[in-house]
Protein backbone atom coordinates (compact mmCIF):
# COMPACT_ATOMS: atom_id res chain seq x y z
CA UNK A 1 0.00 0.00 0.00
CA UNK A 2 2.92 2.20 0.82
CA UNK A 3 4.49 0.86 -2.08
CA UNK A 4 1.77 1.96 -4.47
CA UNK A 5 1.47 5.27 -2.89
CA UNK A 6 5.03 5.63 -3.13
CA UNK A 7 5.11 4.56 -6.59
CA UNK A 8 2.03 6.69 -7.87
CA UNK A 9 3.23 10.20 -6.25
CA UNK A 10 6.67 9.10 -7.94
CA UNK A 11 5.55 9.49 -11.38
CA UNK A 12 3.46 12.45 -10.43
CA UNK A 13 6.46 14.34 -9.28
CA UNK A 14 8.88 13.02 -12.11
CA UNK A 15 5.65 14.36 -14.94
CA UNK A 16 6.54 17.88 -13.11
CA UNK A 17 10.21 17.85 -13.12
CA UNK A 18 10.13 16.89 -16.81
CA UNK A 19 7.41 19.48 -17.57
CA UNK A 20 9.82 21.99 -16.24
CA UNK A 21 13.03 20.70 -17.87
CA UNK A 22 11.08 20.51 -21.38
CA UNK A 23 11.62 24.69 -21.76
CA UNK A 24 15.50 23.99 -21.11
CA UNK A 25 16.18 22.32 -24.12
CA UNK A 26 18.25 19.37 -25.45
CA UNK A 27 21.87 20.45 -23.95
CA UNK A 28 23.34 17.46 -22.11
CA UNK A 29 23.53 19.15 -19.17
CA UNK A 30 19.45 19.20 -19.45
CA UNK A 31 19.56 15.42 -19.94
CA UNK A 32 21.82 15.18 -16.79
CA UNK A 33 20.04 16.91 -14.56
CA UNK A 34 16.59 14.85 -15.91
CA UNK A 35 18.74 11.12 -15.31
CA UNK A 36 19.96 12.78 -11.87
CA UNK A 37 16.20 12.91 -10.45
CA UNK A 38 15.41 9.52 -12.20
CA UNK A 39 15.28 5.85 -10.71
CA UNK A 40 15.16 7.20 -6.61
CA UNK A 41 12.58 6.14 -4.18
CA UNK A 42 11.51 9.54 -4.13
CA UNK A 43 10.83 9.78 -0.26
CA UNK A 44 11.02 13.10 0.01
CA UNK A 45 9.01 14.29 -2.74
CA UNK A 46 6.11 11.91 -1.43
CA UNK A 47 6.16 13.44 2.01
CA UNK A 48 5.92 17.14 0.89
CA UNK A 49 2.58 15.55 -0.84
CA UNK A 50 1.46 13.98 2.49
CA UNK A 51 2.39 16.46 4.71
CA UNK A 52 0.09 18.86 2.22
CA UNK A 53 -2.60 16.17 2.02
CA UNK A 54 -2.72 15.94 5.74
CA UNK A 55 -3.08 19.94 5.95
CA UNK A 56 -6.02 20.29 3.32
CA UNK A 57 -3.45 21.09 0.57
CA UNK A 58 -4.30 19.51 -2.87
CA UNK A 59 -1.83 18.06 -4.77
CA UNK A 60 -1.86 19.90 -7.89
CA UNK A 61 -1.04 22.59 -5.30
CA UNK A 62 1.95 20.71 -3.40
CA UNK A 63 3.19 19.37 -6.59
CA UNK A 64 5.84 22.21 -7.46
CA UNK A 65 7.24 22.00 -3.62
CA UNK A 66 7.91 18.00 -4.36
CA UNK A 67 9.24 18.49 -7.68
CA UNK A 68 11.58 20.89 -5.75
CA UNK A 69 12.75 18.67 -3.10
CA UNK A 70 13.48 15.77 -5.45
CA UNK A 71 15.69 18.56 -7.81
CA UNK A 72 17.48 19.61 -4.44
CA UNK A 73 17.88 15.68 -3.28
CA UNK A 74 19.18 15.14 -6.67
CA UNK A 75 21.85 17.76 -7.32
CA UNK A 76 23.44 16.67 -3.45
CA UNK A 77 23.74 13.28 -5.18
CA UNK A 78 25.11 14.12 -8.26
CA UNK A 79 28.09 16.70 -6.47
CA UNK A 80 28.19 13.73 -3.43
CA UNK A 81 29.27 11.39 -6.05
CA UNK A 82 31.91 13.12 -7.88
CA UNK A 83 35.24 11.56 -7.71
CA UNK A 84 36.51 14.64 -5.30
CA UNK A 85 33.82 13.78 -2.70
CA UNK A 86 32.76 10.08 -2.54
CA UNK A 87 33.91 9.25 -5.81
CA UNK A 88 30.55 6.80 -6.90
CA UNK A 89 30.18 5.29 -10.04
CA UNK A 90 27.22 4.02 -9.35
CA UNK A 91 24.02 5.23 -7.93
CA UNK A 92 20.43 3.89 -7.87
CA UNK A 93 21.82 1.17 -9.98
CA UNK A 94 23.03 2.74 -12.67
CA UNK A 95 26.42 4.93 -13.48
CA UNK A 96 26.45 8.33 -11.87
CA UNK A 97 25.92 11.58 -13.65
CA UNK A 98 30.23 12.32 -14.01
CA UNK A 99 30.27 8.40 -15.31
CA UNK A 100 27.68 8.94 -17.68
CA UNK A 101 29.10 12.09 -18.69
CA UNK A 102 31.50 13.92 -17.82
CA UNK A 103 33.02 15.77 -14.32
CA UNK A 104 31.74 19.07 -15.91
CA UNK A 105 28.67 18.00 -16.99
CA UNK A 106 27.84 16.81 -13.11
CA UNK A 107 29.05 20.20 -11.71
CA UNK A 108 26.82 22.11 -14.18
CA UNK A 109 23.99 19.60 -13.90
CA UNK A 110 23.90 19.52 -9.87
CA UNK A 111 23.97 23.29 -9.75
CA UNK A 112 21.13 23.69 -12.00
CA UNK A 113 18.86 21.02 -9.84
CA UNK A 114 19.55 23.16 -7.11
CA UNK A 115 18.37 26.60 -9.10
CA UNK A 116 15.82 24.55 -10.33
CA UNK A 117 14.28 23.62 -6.65
CA UNK A 118 14.44 27.57 -6.07
CA UNK A 119 12.40 28.22 -9.51
CA UNK A 120 9.91 25.47 -8.66
CA UNK A 121 9.13 27.31 -5.30
CA UNK A 122 9.10 30.87 -6.39
CA UNK A 123 6.64 29.28 -9.03
CA UNK A 124 4.23 27.45 -6.40
CA UNK A 125 0.38 28.46 -6.35
CA UNK A 126 -0.26 29.72 -2.78
CA UNK A 127 0.48 33.38 -1.13
CA UNK A 128 3.52 34.79 -1.99
CA UNK A 129 4.43 34.83 2.09
CA UNK A 130 3.82 30.78 2.24
CA UNK A 131 6.43 30.75 -1.07
CA UNK A 132 9.02 33.06 0.87
CA UNK A 133 8.38 30.27 3.61
CA UNK A 134 9.37 27.39 1.66
CA UNK A 135 12.00 29.21 -0.53
CA UNK A 136 13.63 30.81 2.95
CA UNK A 137 13.16 26.90 4.50
CA UNK A 138 14.60 25.23 2.20
CA UNK A 139 18.16 27.23 1.83
CA UNK A 140 18.34 27.10 5.36
CA UNK A 141 18.10 23.61 5.20
CA UNK A 142 20.27 22.88 1.91
CA UNK A 143 23.10 25.86 3.02
CA UNK A 144 26.08 25.85 5.30
CA UNK A 145 24.13 25.66 8.55
CA UNK A 146 22.36 22.46 6.77
CA UNK A 147 23.33 20.00 4.53
CA UNK A 148 26.33 22.03 3.04
CA UNK A 149 27.61 21.71 6.99
CA UNK A 150 27.05 17.76 7.38
CA UNK A 151 28.69 17.18 4.18
CA UNK A 152 31.76 19.17 5.21
CA UNK A 153 31.67 17.60 8.21
CA UNK A 154 31.87 13.96 6.49
CA UNK A 155 34.84 15.29 4.70
CA UNK A 156 36.64 16.73 7.42
CA UNK A 157 35.80 13.41 9.19
CA UNK A 158 37.73 11.39 6.48
CA UNK A 159 41.25 13.32 7.47
CA UNK A 160 40.37 13.39 11.67
CA UNK A 161 42.82 11.49 13.69
CA UNK A 162 40.02 10.38 15.66
CA UNK A 163 36.77 8.43 14.55
CA UNK A 164 33.29 10.87 14.98
CA UNK A 165 31.89 10.37 18.32
CA UNK A 166 28.26 9.37 18.57
CA UNK A 167 26.84 13.17 19.38
CA UNK A 168 28.83 13.75 16.45
CA UNK A 169 27.59 11.47 13.63
CA UNK A 170 24.22 12.35 14.76
CA UNK A 171 25.06 16.29 14.49
CA UNK A 172 26.44 15.79 10.73
CA UNK A 173 23.89 13.32 9.56
CA UNK A 174 21.11 16.21 10.97
CA UNK A 175 22.53 18.26 8.34
CA UNK A 176 24.16 16.09 5.60
CA UNK A 177 20.44 14.10 5.11
CA UNK A 178 18.12 15.36 7.82
CA UNK A 179 17.31 18.91 6.62
CA UNK A 180 15.72 17.98 3.48
CA UNK A 181 14.00 15.70 5.04
CA UNK A 182 12.65 17.73 8.05
CA UNK A 183 12.19 20.73 5.36
CA UNK A 184 9.67 17.93 3.05
CA UNK A 185 7.60 17.21 5.88
CA UNK A 186 7.26 20.72 6.97
CA UNK A 187 6.35 21.77 3.18
CA UNK A 188 2.23 20.89 3.71
CA UNK A 189 1.78 23.15 7.00
CA UNK A 190 3.99 25.77 5.09
CA UNK A 191 2.04 26.10 2.22
CA UNK A 192 -0.94 25.59 4.32
CA UNK A 193 0.25 28.79 6.81
CA UNK A 194 -0.27 26.07 9.47
CA UNK A 195 2.24 25.15 12.29
CA UNK A 196 5.00 23.05 10.92
CA UNK A 197 6.54 21.95 14.33
CA UNK A 198 4.64 18.35 15.06
CA UNK A 199 5.52 16.94 11.61
CA UNK A 200 9.05 18.59 11.92
CA UNK A 201 9.55 16.23 14.86
CA UNK A 202 8.24 13.40 13.34
CA UNK A 203 10.75 13.97 10.27
CA UNK A 204 13.13 14.53 12.61
CA UNK A 205 13.07 11.47 14.28
CA UNK A 206 12.23 9.50 10.87
CA UNK A 207 15.82 11.36 8.97
CA UNK A 208 17.76 9.56 11.50
CA UNK A 209 15.95 6.23 11.26
CA UNK A 210 16.57 6.62 7.42
CA UNK A 211 20.08 7.10 8.40
CA UNK A 212 21.02 4.72 10.43
CA UNK A 213 19.29 2.36 8.44
CA UNK A 214 21.70 3.70 5.75
CA UNK A 215 24.71 2.42 8.13
CA UNK A 216 22.56 -1.07 8.71
CA UNK A 217 22.42 -1.09 5.00
CA UNK A 218 25.90 -0.54 4.20
CA UNK A 219 27.20 -3.50 6.58
CA UNK A 220 24.23 -5.95 5.35
CA UNK A 221 22.63 -5.00 2.15
CA UNK A 222 23.11 -6.57 -1.06
CA UNK A 223 25.12 -4.22 -3.91
CA UNK A 224 23.19 -5.56 -6.76
CA UNK A 225 20.27 -5.38 -4.92
CA UNK A 226 20.86 -1.78 -3.90
CA UNK A 227 22.40 -0.46 -6.43
CA UNK A 228 25.21 1.11 -5.17
CA UNK A 229 28.52 -0.01 -3.29
CA UNK A 230 28.60 -1.30 -0.07
CA UNK A 231 30.70 -2.02 2.44
CA UNK A 232 32.41 1.25 2.21
CA UNK A 233 32.07 2.44 5.69
CA UNK A 234 34.31 -0.65 6.97
CA UNK A 235 36.77 -0.32 4.25
CA UNK A 236 37.08 3.37 4.78
CA UNK A 237 37.25 2.90 9.41
CA UNK A 238 34.56 5.41 8.67
CA UNK A 239 32.71 5.97 12.30
CA UNK A 240 29.17 5.13 11.98
CA UNK A 241 25.84 4.42 14.14
CA UNK A 242 26.69 0.76 13.57
CA UNK A 243 30.29 1.21 14.55
CA UNK A 244 29.25 2.71 17.64
CA UNK A 245 26.17 0.90 18.47
CA UNK A 246 27.17 -2.38 16.83
CA UNK A 247 24.10 -3.53 14.87
CA UNK A 248 21.70 -4.91 17.71
CA UNK A 249 22.16 -1.58 19.22
CA UNK A 250 21.68 0.21 15.74
CA UNK A 251 18.64 -1.58 15.31
CA UNK A 252 16.98 -1.10 18.90
CA UNK A 253 17.57 2.63 18.30
CA UNK A 254 15.95 2.98 15.01
CA UNK A 255 12.91 1.40 16.18
CA UNK A 256 12.60 3.72 19.63
CA UNK A 257 12.76 6.18 16.72
CA UNK A 258 10.60 5.14 14.86
CA UNK A 259 7.77 5.10 17.84
CA UNK A 260 9.34 8.78 18.35
CA UNK A 261 8.04 9.81 14.74
CA UNK A 262 4.86 8.44 15.23
CA UNK A 263 4.00 9.45 18.90
CA UNK A 264 4.32 12.98 17.23
CA UNK A 265 1.62 11.82 14.46
CA UNK A 266 -1.15 11.40 17.23
CA UNK A 267 -2.76 14.71 16.76
CA UNK A 268 -3.43 14.03 13.26
CA UNK A 269 -5.22 10.30 13.71
CA UNK A 270 -5.74 7.86 11.42
CA UNK A 271 -5.32 10.65 8.57
CA UNK A 272 -1.64 10.07 9.13
CA UNK A 273 -1.53 6.28 8.43
CA UNK A 274 0.57 7.15 5.39
CA UNK A 275 3.26 8.62 7.31
CA UNK A 276 3.24 6.07 9.82
CA UNK A 277 3.47 3.37 6.75
CA UNK A 278 6.60 5.52 5.89
CA UNK A 279 8.31 5.82 9.14
CA UNK A 280 8.47 1.76 9.52
CA UNK A 281 9.53 1.37 5.73
CA UNK A 282 12.34 3.85 6.59
CA UNK A 283 13.73 1.43 8.68
CA UNK A 284 12.59 -2.06 6.95
CA UNK A 285 13.64 -0.67 3.58
CA UNK A 286 16.62 -3.37 1.52
CA UNK A 287 17.70 -0.69 -0.33
CA UNK B 1 34.04 59.00 -8.47
CA UNK B 2 32.47 55.62 -10.03
CA UNK B 3 35.79 54.45 -8.48
CA UNK B 4 35.11 55.58 -5.16
CA UNK B 5 31.38 54.66 -5.76
CA UNK B 6 32.58 51.17 -6.18
CA UNK B 7 34.66 50.90 -3.53
CA UNK B 8 32.32 52.01 -1.09
CA UNK B 9 29.43 49.91 -2.28
CA UNK B 10 31.57 47.16 -2.50
CA UNK B 11 32.67 47.47 0.91
CA UNK B 12 28.66 47.47 2.29
CA UNK B 13 28.19 44.50 -0.10
CA UNK B 14 30.90 42.36 1.80
CA UNK B 15 29.75 43.48 5.23
CA UNK B 16 26.44 42.38 4.61
CA UNK B 17 28.00 38.97 3.72
CA UNK B 18 29.76 38.83 6.46
CA UNK B 19 27.02 39.40 8.33
CA UNK B 20 25.28 36.42 6.65
CA UNK B 21 28.24 34.00 6.80
CA UNK B 22 28.67 35.31 10.74
CA UNK B 23 26.31 32.58 12.15
CA UNK B 24 27.50 29.70 10.14
CA UNK B 25 30.24 29.03 12.37
CA UNK B 26 33.73 27.95 11.56
CA UNK B 27 33.85 25.46 9.18
CA UNK B 28 36.80 25.84 6.46
CA UNK B 29 33.67 26.03 3.64
CA UNK B 30 32.69 29.02 5.17
CA UNK B 31 35.74 30.28 5.39
CA UNK B 32 35.97 29.44 1.59
CA UNK B 33 32.52 31.00 0.75
CA UNK B 34 33.69 34.16 2.13
CA UNK B 35 37.38 34.41 0.31
CA UNK B 36 35.35 33.35 -2.97
CA UNK B 37 32.92 36.55 -1.91
CA UNK B 38 36.03 38.78 -1.50
CA UNK B 39 38.55 41.20 -4.05
CA UNK B 40 36.21 41.45 -6.78
CA UNK B 41 35.14 45.12 -8.47
CA UNK B 42 31.55 44.59 -7.13
CA UNK B 43 30.10 45.74 -10.29
CA UNK B 44 26.98 43.25 -9.77
CA UNK B 45 26.17 44.41 -6.18
CA UNK B 46 26.79 48.08 -7.28
CA UNK B 47 24.26 47.66 -10.38
CA UNK B 48 21.62 46.60 -8.22
CA UNK B 49 22.22 49.26 -5.33
CA UNK B 50 22.04 52.10 -7.80
CA UNK B 51 19.08 50.28 -9.74
CA UNK B 52 17.41 50.25 -6.80
CA UNK B 53 18.78 53.88 -5.74
CA UNK B 54 17.29 54.70 -9.48
CA UNK B 55 13.34 53.82 -8.09
CA UNK B 56 13.31 55.54 -4.85
CA UNK B 57 14.67 51.86 -2.68
CA UNK B 58 16.97 52.73 0.03
CA UNK B 59 20.46 51.11 0.28
CA UNK B 60 19.38 49.03 3.34
CA UNK B 61 16.84 47.77 1.75
CA UNK B 62 18.86 47.44 -1.50
CA UNK B 63 21.96 45.58 0.42
CA UNK B 64 20.43 41.81 0.41
CA UNK B 65 19.95 41.55 -3.15
CA UNK B 66 23.15 43.18 -3.54
CA UNK B 67 24.74 40.72 -1.29
CA UNK B 68 22.65 37.62 -3.01
CA UNK B 69 23.98 38.66 -6.51
CA UNK B 70 27.77 38.90 -5.45
CA UNK B 71 26.92 35.51 -3.57
CA UNK B 72 25.47 33.79 -6.66
CA UNK B 73 28.46 35.13 -8.84
CA UNK B 74 31.26 34.23 -6.48
CA UNK B 75 29.85 30.83 -6.92
CA UNK B 76 29.82 30.33 -10.35
CA UNK B 77 33.42 31.82 -10.53
CA UNK B 78 34.35 28.84 -8.05
CA UNK B 79 32.71 26.21 -9.91
CA UNK B 80 34.07 27.69 -13.36
CA UNK B 81 37.82 27.64 -11.75
CA UNK B 82 37.20 24.03 -11.27
CA UNK B 83 40.22 21.41 -12.83
CA UNK B 84 37.04 19.69 -14.55
CA UNK B 85 35.99 23.19 -15.78
CA UNK B 86 38.06 25.90 -16.36
CA UNK B 87 41.12 24.88 -14.29
CA UNK B 88 41.81 28.16 -13.16
CA UNK B 89 44.62 28.60 -9.81
CA UNK B 90 44.58 32.40 -10.21
CA UNK B 91 41.18 34.72 -9.86
CA UNK B 92 41.75 37.91 -8.20
CA UNK B 93 45.19 37.76 -8.10
CA UNK B 94 45.02 35.34 -4.90
CA UNK B 95 45.09 31.14 -5.89
CA UNK B 96 41.25 29.69 -6.47
CA UNK B 97 39.37 28.50 -3.78
CA UNK B 98 40.60 24.42 -5.38
CA UNK B 99 43.90 25.60 -5.14
CA UNK B 100 43.66 27.43 -1.40
CA UNK B 101 41.64 24.18 -0.01
CA UNK B 102 40.89 21.73 -1.95
CA UNK B 103 38.78 20.58 -4.71
CA UNK B 104 36.05 18.80 -2.30
CA UNK B 105 35.56 22.63 -0.26
CA UNK B 106 35.37 24.41 -3.80
CA UNK B 107 32.12 22.30 -4.91
CA UNK B 108 30.71 22.69 -1.63
CA UNK B 109 31.52 26.28 -1.17
CA UNK B 110 30.21 27.27 -4.67
CA UNK B 111 26.96 24.86 -3.57
CA UNK B 112 26.21 26.57 -0.23
CA UNK B 113 27.20 30.42 -2.03
CA UNK B 114 24.27 29.39 -4.23
CA UNK B 115 21.92 28.55 -1.55
CA UNK B 116 22.75 31.69 0.14
CA UNK B 117 22.14 33.73 -2.35
CA UNK B 118 18.14 32.21 -1.98
CA UNK B 119 18.23 32.56 1.36
CA UNK B 120 19.18 36.51 1.59
CA UNK B 121 16.79 37.36 -1.26
CA UNK B 122 13.94 35.48 1.18
CA UNK B 123 15.06 37.61 3.56
CA UNK B 124 14.68 40.71 1.91
CA UNK B 125 12.68 43.68 3.07
CA UNK B 126 10.24 44.28 0.28
CA UNK B 127 6.86 42.60 0.26
CA UNK B 128 6.97 39.05 -0.70
CA UNK B 129 5.62 39.09 -3.97
CA UNK B 130 8.65 41.37 -4.59
CA UNK B 131 10.67 38.84 -2.81
CA UNK B 132 8.84 36.43 -4.80
CA UNK B 133 9.80 38.32 -8.01
CA UNK B 134 13.58 38.98 -7.03
CA UNK B 135 13.80 35.14 -6.59
CA UNK B 136 12.42 33.78 -9.72
CA UNK B 137 14.27 36.42 -11.84
CA UNK B 138 17.19 34.98 -10.35
CA UNK B 139 16.81 31.46 -10.93
CA UNK B 140 15.72 31.98 -14.23
CA UNK B 141 18.83 33.94 -14.80
CA UNK B 142 21.49 31.44 -13.10
CA UNK B 143 19.80 28.21 -13.89
CA UNK B 144 19.92 26.05 -17.46
CA UNK B 145 18.01 28.41 -19.48
CA UNK B 146 20.63 30.72 -18.10
CA UNK B 147 24.33 31.04 -17.00
CA UNK B 148 24.63 27.13 -16.73
CA UNK B 149 23.34 27.45 -20.40
CA UNK B 150 26.20 29.43 -21.37
CA UNK B 151 28.76 27.73 -19.32
CA UNK B 152 27.05 23.82 -20.93
CA UNK B 153 27.70 25.17 -24.06
CA UNK B 154 31.37 27.39 -23.40
CA UNK B 155 32.21 23.55 -22.59
CA UNK B 156 30.56 21.56 -25.76
CA UNK B 157 32.20 24.66 -28.15
CA UNK B 158 36.19 23.30 -26.58
CA UNK B 159 35.39 19.74 -28.64
CA UNK B 160 32.83 21.26 -31.27
CA UNK B 161 34.60 20.60 -34.50
CA UNK B 162 33.81 24.10 -35.95
CA UNK B 163 34.45 27.55 -34.16
CA UNK B 164 31.48 29.19 -32.61
CA UNK B 165 29.44 31.91 -34.78
CA UNK B 166 29.41 35.46 -33.48
CA UNK B 167 25.78 34.84 -33.20
CA UNK B 168 26.13 31.53 -31.27
CA UNK B 169 29.44 33.43 -29.05
CA UNK B 170 26.56 36.58 -28.58
CA UNK B 171 24.09 34.01 -27.22
CA UNK B 172 26.77 32.11 -24.82
CA UNK B 173 27.64 35.23 -23.53
CA UNK B 174 24.27 36.12 -22.88
CA UNK B 175 23.85 33.02 -20.79
CA UNK B 176 27.37 32.99 -18.70
CA UNK B 177 27.86 36.44 -17.80
CA UNK B 178 24.68 38.21 -19.36
CA UNK B 179 21.92 36.37 -17.11
CA UNK B 180 23.40 37.84 -13.80
CA UNK B 181 24.36 41.38 -14.74
CA UNK B 182 20.53 41.78 -16.07
CA UNK B 183 18.87 40.95 -13.24
CA UNK B 184 21.47 43.01 -11.12
CA UNK B 185 19.85 45.64 -13.29
CA UNK B 186 16.40 44.63 -12.82
CA UNK B 187 16.55 44.24 -9.03
CA UNK B 188 16.20 47.89 -8.04
CA UNK B 189 12.88 48.05 -10.62
CA UNK B 190 11.45 44.42 -9.29
CA UNK B 191 12.07 46.21 -5.71
CA UNK B 192 9.74 48.91 -6.25
CA UNK B 193 7.74 47.63 -8.19
CA UNK B 194 8.43 48.94 -11.55
CA UNK B 195 9.00 48.32 -14.92
CA UNK B 196 12.20 46.58 -15.19
CA UNK B 197 12.45 46.74 -19.12
CA UNK B 198 14.84 49.65 -19.49
CA UNK B 199 17.31 49.25 -17.48
CA UNK B 200 17.21 45.21 -18.71
CA UNK B 201 17.84 46.61 -22.12
CA UNK B 202 20.87 48.67 -20.31
CA UNK B 203 22.09 45.40 -18.97
CA UNK B 204 22.17 43.45 -21.67
CA UNK B 205 23.95 45.62 -23.48
CA UNK B 206 27.06 46.28 -20.85
CA UNK B 207 26.68 42.58 -20.29
CA UNK B 208 27.85 41.74 -24.34
CA UNK B 209 30.19 44.93 -23.80
CA UNK B 210 31.74 43.62 -21.05
CA UNK B 211 32.56 40.49 -22.35
CA UNK B 212 33.81 41.64 -25.58
CA UNK B 213 36.07 43.98 -23.05
CA UNK B 214 36.74 40.72 -21.34
CA UNK B 215 37.79 39.11 -24.85
CA UNK B 216 40.40 41.83 -25.65
CA UNK B 217 42.13 42.01 -21.89
CA UNK B 218 42.74 37.92 -22.63
CA UNK B 219 44.59 39.43 -25.91
CA UNK B 220 46.01 43.05 -24.56
CA UNK B 221 45.89 42.18 -20.78
CA UNK B 222 48.98 41.34 -18.48
CA UNK B 223 48.06 38.53 -15.93
CA UNK B 224 49.90 40.60 -13.18
CA UNK B 225 47.82 43.72 -13.36
CA UNK B 226 44.57 41.68 -13.79
CA UNK B 227 44.78 38.96 -11.44
CA UNK B 228 44.28 36.07 -13.41
CA UNK B 229 45.66 34.25 -16.54
CA UNK B 230 45.98 35.20 -20.37
CA UNK B 231 46.31 34.55 -23.96
CA UNK B 232 43.93 31.41 -22.55
CA UNK B 233 41.64 31.79 -25.84
CA UNK B 234 43.68 32.06 -28.47
CA UNK B 235 45.96 29.66 -26.91
CA UNK B 236 42.53 26.87 -26.84
CA UNK B 237 41.94 28.03 -30.20
CA UNK B 238 38.82 29.60 -28.62
CA UNK B 239 36.60 31.40 -30.62
CA UNK B 240 36.23 34.94 -29.40
CA UNK B 241 34.64 38.24 -30.51
CA UNK B 242 38.55 39.53 -30.77
CA UNK B 243 38.49 36.48 -33.29
CA UNK B 244 36.00 37.28 -35.28
CA UNK B 245 36.02 41.26 -35.18
CA UNK B 246 39.79 41.63 -34.84
CA UNK B 247 40.61 44.62 -32.41
CA UNK B 248 39.45 47.23 -33.47
CA UNK B 249 36.27 45.95 -34.85
CA UNK B 250 35.19 44.41 -31.11
CA UNK B 251 36.19 47.73 -30.03
CA UNK B 252 34.10 49.13 -32.16
CA UNK B 253 31.31 47.32 -31.53
CA UNK B 254 32.07 47.53 -27.41
CA UNK B 255 32.34 51.39 -28.08
CA UNK B 256 28.58 50.96 -30.13
CA UNK B 257 27.04 48.85 -27.28
CA UNK B 258 27.84 51.83 -24.66
CA UNK B 259 25.96 54.16 -26.76
CA UNK B 260 22.99 51.78 -27.12
CA UNK B 261 23.29 51.18 -22.92
CA UNK B 262 23.24 55.20 -22.23
CA UNK B 263 20.20 55.46 -25.02
CA UNK B 264 18.69 53.08 -22.45
CA UNK B 265 19.65 55.41 -19.70
CA UNK B 266 17.61 58.95 -21.19
CA UNK B 267 14.52 58.16 -19.24
CA UNK B 268 16.21 58.62 -15.84
CA UNK B 269 17.87 62.03 -16.83
CA UNK B 270 20.94 62.58 -14.66
CA UNK B 271 20.14 60.35 -11.74
CA UNK B 272 21.41 57.80 -13.92
CA UNK B 273 25.04 59.35 -14.77
CA UNK B 274 26.52 56.68 -11.96
CA UNK B 275 24.81 53.98 -14.31
CA UNK B 276 26.58 56.27 -17.63
CA UNK B 277 30.18 55.66 -16.36
CA UNK B 278 29.51 52.26 -15.22
CA UNK B 279 29.03 51.55 -19.09
CA UNK B 280 31.91 53.34 -19.71
CA UNK B 281 34.00 51.91 -17.05
CA UNK B 282 33.27 48.33 -18.14
CA UNK B 283 34.86 48.85 -21.52
CA UNK B 284 37.71 50.44 -20.71
CA UNK B 285 38.65 48.61 -17.65
CA UNK B 286 41.71 47.37 -17.69
CA UNK B 287 41.44 44.38 -14.84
Amino acid sequence: MLDDGLKAAGARVRAALSEALAPMGALPVVAAMRYATEGGKGLRGYLVLESARLHGVDETTALPAAAAIEAMHGYSLVHDDLPAMDDDDLRRGRPTVHRQWDEATAILAGDALQTLAFELLAGAAVAPERRVALISGLARAAGARGMVAGQAMDIAAESAPEPLSLNEITRLQAGKTGALIRWSAEAGPLMAGADPAPLGRYAEAIGLAFQIADDLLDVEGDAGEMGKAVRKDAARGKATFVSHLGVAGARARAAALVEEACAALVPFGPEADSLRQLARFVVSRKT
